[in-house]
């Protein structure tokens, strides 16, 4: 292609490189490319307004990616890990062990032997767990650093995807604390920590502020009496990032202005120990996008589709298949001409066998041919790690971090 | 535990074996098994009913583990795959490459450049897709076996999955079908069969075999004119499999009677055409069990809670993820009380840390414990495969053919 050409019709810049070059670089497509820079100006936007004291965790299941975990580890405080594998990640990129969080409602004996063994912190979720991880001490000669998770007694509203202030088999009840509380005392362990984690996916301000102001009360209140102070408290993440339209980007500046007014008092509840926030999508989802190709366009009684070579099995959460109640389109453009004015009203479609494989429902983009490149954003999390690769045995999507 | 104590109290028995022994037998746990004799049964009992000269195909992409694609080998009579990969299997099982039909409607090139040069029948679904077919065809100097996959015209109701009868992108809509064999025969190619895939998980035998009847009506339609008679019509697939209270089996025998009518005039109109019917979920879904363990138990404001060591990364179908509007329960027991009264209300849950990884709400059980297998059946098709195994990067499932 001449330089002429793209100057007349530049391709979509991603980290900036051109979408064709990226996909080059991939050798194939479809692939996810994550930006570095991307993730280090969310994380340098952060710091710059939280305040300091606060921690800053990367909660590795949001994208695990091992390259991802490296590049983080030198830029956040400590990792949050969700199995004995992603506990293995962090260890390898060289974090700290005291420095890594293990929280999960059902790990296995297997995780938390390994987890004693390595060191790290380990959010009991449960009576049976603090009773294993006492066996385990005493089988491997080690004294574990056990936090405990606390399911929150507080009710969130407007969260994405709401995770305490109710039933759940996440944490510890708060009316069961203080029992639980009692049986660490008596097993001779010193508390490492405290746990909140009330949800995920929010957009909402005021939801965000109003559970960790809550946190932060029900760990001071946790706290009252107990011999000694916990290392660390983590306060959970829940930070959402736009997806769909209509969807605006949280107030982090609301946010980080009531954490100077909320943490003050928390620190000097809790003198020494380390506030901690833990956050996975939103250092890496906005950093992230999916990219498939053209491979087919047909008109089926009216309406036009476009057949891409990706598809849910790469990407389940845009295909609107991963916990969502309607399904609603994430942002999609044509790579090659995102500049080119809309023309046609079509469906995007991967190239499974199903009629769930869905990338964008009736939307308007530019007149679509046969190689060009489909480029969903806000898939630099719960994409790749999220989805069922193997569902029809396609190979796996390329992925990079540029 | 003794043998007084097995007789006390004997655990499910799965494929004639104990789930204890089973759960030996994978080492560990969660673990999918597949009953070969009852893979077997299901054939045999479809084979007496079916009409002869009814083909009966095993569509690969229900389960593809190695073992049940090389056990079905020598019991269907033919493959149906959806990618190059599947392909692949088929030919390894040593099936014949003209009885493989691959269907999807994003063949990538690579995908048909492997498939021409396998001889296997390919479906095309478009006309971007019989072009390249027929470039392969001259860049490997082999004569393409293309079939062509159908959109149907006509509507299917109480369908589980309604993959015809409107805009779709599989296949080709009947009003551009005359155009399109046009096509295929200015490109001098013979036609080798017809698709026809109106649906899929249709438990109401009356729309099996109003839509079986319609496909044969359209494919009989369609062959009028045809300088040569297809080799083969595959009438698709679309058996279901109950997976939830109130849903009663698929009447088979109306199906199958159904057929002895229809078939006869396809026979005499096609004479020498193989009529084929492409099954996956029926021969193989109700032979399977997912099979995990209880490692936790705790209650939360007041509901039970039972934690396995399994979850929607082995089974995102059981989860309610893949596909349900409404979130329903597939059959769950405890494998070593199968016969204890219930005596809880609980929720049982996976070991991820999300609310999505629920494996059955508010179910009566018998009292459970630690260490107790939670069986989920129907659970042979879509499971393991379809399912995001790398999520939080536990260990994978082990599948058993036994």
């Amino acid at each position: 292609m001449s330089r002429t050409l793209i100057e007349q019709n530049p391709d979509l810049r991603f980290a900036d490189i051109d979408v064709r070059q990226l996909a080059h670089r991939a050798g194939r497509t479809p692939f996810f490319a994550y930006d570095r820079s991307a993730i280090d100006a969310r994380i340098r936007k952060l710091r710059a307004m939280l305040p300091s004291g606060m921690h800053l965790h990367y909660s590795i299941k949001a994208n695990p990616m091992p390259a991802v975990v490296h590049y983080l580890a030198t830029r956040v405080d400590g990792f949050d890990v969700a199995s004995a594998a992603e506990m293995a990640l962090a260890l390898n990129a060289g974090t700290a062990p005291t420095e890594i969080g293990f929280a999960g409602p059902g790990k296995s004996r297997d995780d938390l032997r390994r987890a004693v063994a390595s060191g790290i912190n380990i959010h009991a979720e449960s009576a049976t767990q603090l009773r294993l991880l006492t066996a385990l001490g005493w089988e491997l000669g080690v004294q574990p650093n056990v936090a405990i998770r606390v399911n929150p007694d507080f009710h969130v509203g407007h969260s994405g995807m709401r995770m305490g202030g109710g039933a759940a088999p996440f944490g510890v009840d708060v009316d069961q604390m203080p029992a639980l509380l009692r049986e660490l005392e008596t097993r001779e362990i010193a508390l490492a920590g405290f746990h909140v984690f009330w949800g995920s996916q929010c957009l909402h301000a005021p939801t965000v502020i109003q559970a960790q102001r809550q946190s932060a009360e029900l760990i001071a209140q946790l706290s009252d009496g107990l011999r000694t102070l916990p290392r660390f408290v983590n306060l959970g993440g829940g930070f959402g990032i736009p997806y769909f339209p209509g969807e605006a980007p949280l107030d982090l500046e609301a946010v980080c202005e009531a954490m100077h007014e909320w943490l003050p008092p928390l620190h000097e509840k809790l003198p020494g120990t380390k506030a901690i926030l833990e956050l996975g999508r939103y250092l890496v989802g906005e950093a992230g996008i999916y990219v498939c190709r053209v491979i087919d366009h047909k008109v089926s009684a009216g309406r036009t589709f476009l057949i891409t070579d990706g598809g849910l099995h790469h990407h389940l959460a845009a295909s609107g298949n991963f916990g969502q109640v309607l399904r609603r389109n994430f942002p999609v453009v044509l790579g090659n001409r995102p500049d080119d004015a809309p023309r046609q009203r079509c469906h995007v479609v991967g190239c499974l066998c199903t009629p769930l494989d869905r990338l964008a429902d009736d939307v308007e983009l530019p007149e679509a041919h046969i190689g060009d490149f489909v480029v969903v954003s806000q898939s630099g999390a719960y994409g790749r790690s999220a989805s069922p690769i193997h569902f029809l045995s396609h190979p796996e999507p390329v992925e990079m971090l540029v």
